[in-house]
């Protein structure tokens, strides 16, 4: 039985760890000048863009951090949502390396809206005030949501008419690109997206996740940013041949829509169970529902998962690239068979 | 045919990979509480003793930063030989990261005398002066040397009667215990060692480092710390199974051992060739040798290698795990005919 | 006529500058081991306890920032009203210079509640999250409003009730003790708090501020601290007067009751003024109103004050401890001549 | 008595305590938007140049730590000699404020010569090391040691023909200047410097130092970095009456000039002392030499000094802008009496 407690509960794909063991042969070169991170620069280019640059880092808190360093100078802030996992999940990470403030705002699902860029353009040029510079979203968002394609233009036209920047923190990047039927540069680069935190690690690698830069000029420097922040790897073969795996067919949207898809299983199945109400729209690869408490610890002993929000009783099931449909069913049949416990 | 350029260029042991592959089965709980995990602690702790913690992080670099951010406050300043990787090939990571002062004393051949712990304190208590604190050294060393037990423990002593602690850069941990006869704990623990940054990567590892920490005390918080500075990993399975590969039998002896040994064939097979002088002892699994240029030139065309000192023309060749003897031979034979060929 | 811009655009005190020009008679030793810097120990110990330690700084931002660093880890954070300076007002310093997270909660009048302190008390002990730590308050507060003796102790209690500790932002501890009818030790020692920020220069210093220790625990190393965040005085002397001009008898008080009074003053004197509505009790020295644009436009020809809020066009009027009732009159009457010109 | 232990043992000059009493009047606009600061400005620039940019802080730490991060990225480093107060008198500031390296070359007396600069010139583009960027002396030295103008031309030429610049940290830039026969600007701007850390407080004032920025690109954002480093003064014309007092006339030059008269009239009159070696060239304001432990002890007893170096014997005499000749000639007997009773 899988849990439905976190993406990251799941192993890495096996074509992944296939790559992995295809690029240990001999000797190369270290620290990124290997022909398979050669490769990798090129199947990241052929979804980015001609212009887009990649920088593979260990993890997630990595990208994001290291997305901020690119873009803002001391005094610049950052907006992003007040659930965003930049803000809530990083243990003050973004504060401790880049030392910039984070500025947030409330949103009702997770997704910032075009006035909320507006909204934060107050006492610029005050020498008092940090100013606004770069706009953060995840996408999907930490509550399963997703922007489409319009939605994230409309943020970055946002962002660019008033002198700011957007990252994508893309944790979740595939399951938001399959959720919208969109390519991964489609969402991105061609919605005008200015840095991406590109994970790859939740979508079925052993570990790999990249900063891609999408204007040049955001690269000056960049190289010394990721060594001094502890992200360049010694043997980036192994980091890019996991990219590599994942982008250069269609291992990253197959993953996803397969995720994506047993969220909408889960979705559809407890829907009819009494005392269970989706909380949040099941876009990407999460089911937010609020249930009855004794109900939740009933079924977490068939398959873990997190309570989201203590005060409500909210919780997450997540699904991941390897939840198969007899998971997902058996789970199900878990909650519905608490719900009778409970009821009983 | 291998370079002699960095125990980096080598990719993982198969074992290594096997290790990989095995703890990818089924769903885990992420960031560390998971069987694999588990068993790395016991594994670490059977090497290091009852009281070792250890956390893996990604890098070298990593390992270095955080092992300081255990030990100093903020204004305490850390002891570290002029030549150390700590101070010159790290981008300045430890400043970045930790704010600390690195204070430097040359040595002659990369290592730290108990009189240079001696040396370094001065203006105790003065407000305006940083504080030393932590003893940072590297064994093997940067220039391939290494110190054997009563030398860490000399400087374990040392350090402590002045009411500081020792940290050892173990990036080549195994190469400098299979160099002195000794065990891991031994080297570390056994010593005095109070934090150890234990490499792996360039034992043949695909990537995978842990702060080792000695002292009880100085896990308070750590868990954060290491969030914070972007090292924690969601799927830690995968890091904890290299420890294990490597650790759980003799597999990092063996690679030491191995690397050592080609280092020691390679000496002896460029003795006798004109113009070449071995310039450092080789105790571990580099050698350092200064020949004449053009001689070093036609050599890299055989096999890369780095010139360690521009102004001296002196050349470092580093052995791997993976190095065979035929890859020694055929290098001292192309260091022969280089030499020929510049003396025609 | 006086500005109602703010409190720094006031001068000093004629009794500030005459005992600086007394300090300045001969040599003493530097960096506060001189016979002034003594007194002013003595005097801060006489208001704030036998335990009390200053730290003598050069402005409000340094007191902030270096309380913070006196209690927090790094990871942890600092729970603050969304609309207090150090959030708003001080360009990022706190997260540039401590790297620690700010934790905001809106407040309906800059005031903190106990129940705002539990609420902050979310996933302790997990990594992913910074440890809420140090509950920092001003008072006043940017709005004008005070936290008497009763309100202090009960933040301070709900603190250290969760393993926090309680800072108070004191740019105007003077107006609030005044307010309050309250000693500074009652308002700060006596109440519980465990460091203060202690403003002096608003309260007619040239430029004088101190970290106050109110536990001895949080002094180890703060010598440092201070010195390495450019906030050691070499000529010591000159602050350590200004401290001692103000604190030793009562003209912190008198100053603070000044300004006070002129504040009801001039709430009183605007409250029969059509289209003028104050919109904040008025406890310390600062007014907010909220009146029609053009009559604030008229009036700032008079004197100069700030809009506080863009949106509402609410205003901020500041009297300073050399505000005269004169001053205030005729500002008060350039506010009724511009509503007369307003409405005809 | 005076002391000669150090320039900041002496108050302020009474024509700078004027200054700040006339500033005093009334109320103007708080952060440097005062008529006094205009004044600041224009005085700054006619010594300076057109171009010259002034931002007033508190003191010399934070001068050099503004200057320092107004020019680097956080991958470039900073030279500087062994001995520099910037490395081993400000606890560390540099590092914890700007996370730069220093990187540090020892010199024989105090001055960098123009090959130091070309020998960090290495690594250049190398991900793993630090890029050189800024050259920062003081001037005078921290050994009393000066640089004309052609020594500090060639340093600047050196510095601009690596791609670095030339920071001046000009704690006594007075004396400095005062000894060279130039003037300030001739000694800076004229010169090729860069950036200058501008001192007043040694040269007579209350405590008062400004970031000089030479070259207008460096000002971009540098209001922010002030503010964000806890270094913008609110009552800003009490800092800017000091600077306007010392530079507006030549108080500046007649206290320097008058400073390293007296060490020039002490070096005189202890040359014929029996054991007692001046040790360095008496340049500026400081007068080293080296003499009996027990003699140093008994003159101390007289008037209080330090010991520069605890292994040699080394002492630092130090004259300020009020050392008087009677001072001189008492301090000078007193060593005179203490080397008979040595002796006898």
């Amino acid at each position: 039985m899988k849990a439905f407690a976190s993406d990251n509960y799941a192993g890495a794909h096996p074509e992944v760890l296939a790559a992995v063991a295809e690029a240990n042969a001999g000797h190369v070169v270290a620290y990124g000048d290997d022909p398979v991170t050669a490769r990798m620069h090129e199947v990241v280019r052929e979804h980015f863009g001609p212009d887009a640059l990649a920088f593979p880092v260990f993890n997630g808190t990595a990208a994001n951090v290291l997305s901020i360093r690119a873009v803002c100078r001391p005094w610049e802030a950052v907006l992003t949502p007040a659930s965003s996992h930049l803000h809530v999940d990083e243990a003050g990470a973004p504060e401790r390396l880049t030392g910039n403030k984070l500025l947030t705002v409330p949103t009702p699902d997770g997704r910032l809206a075009p006035e909320d860029v507006a909204g934060c353009r107050v006492r610029i040029g005050d020498e008092h005030a940090v100013q606004p510079r770069l706009v953060s979203i995840a996408n999907a968002t930490e509550l399963g949501t997703v922007y489409d394609v319009a939605a994230t233009r409309a943020l970055a036209d946002a962002a660019h008419a008033h002198d700011m920047l957007l990252h994508v923190d893309g944790a979740r990047l595939a399951n938001a690109a399959a959720s919208a039927g969109a390519t991964l540069g489609e969402l991105t680069t061609g919605a005008g997206v200015d840095v991406v935190s590109l994970g790859l690690t939740k979508n079925g690698a052993l570990g790999a996740e990249a900063v891609v830069l999408l204007r040049p000029e955001l690269a000056e420097g960049f190289a010394w940013l990721r060594k001094q922040h502890a992200q360049l790897a010694s043997k980036m073969r192994f980091l890019s041949a996991q990219v590599v795996a994942l982008l250069e067919g269609d291992l990253w949207r197959r993953n996803a829509q397969h995720a994506n898809a047993m969220a909408q299983r889960l979705a559809a199945a407890v829907a009819g169970i009494d005392g269970i109400a989706i909380s949040r729209p099941v876009q990407a690869n999460a089911v937010f529902a609020v249930l009855p408490r004794e109900q939740a610890e009933r079924a977490r002993e068939h398959a873990p998962f997190y309570t989201w929000d203590e005060a409500t009783g909210e919780v997450r099931w997540m699904c991941a690239w390897d939840t198969t449909p007899e998971d997902v069913d058996a789970f199900a049949a878990a909650l519905r068979a608490s719900e009778v416990a409970v009821g009983g």
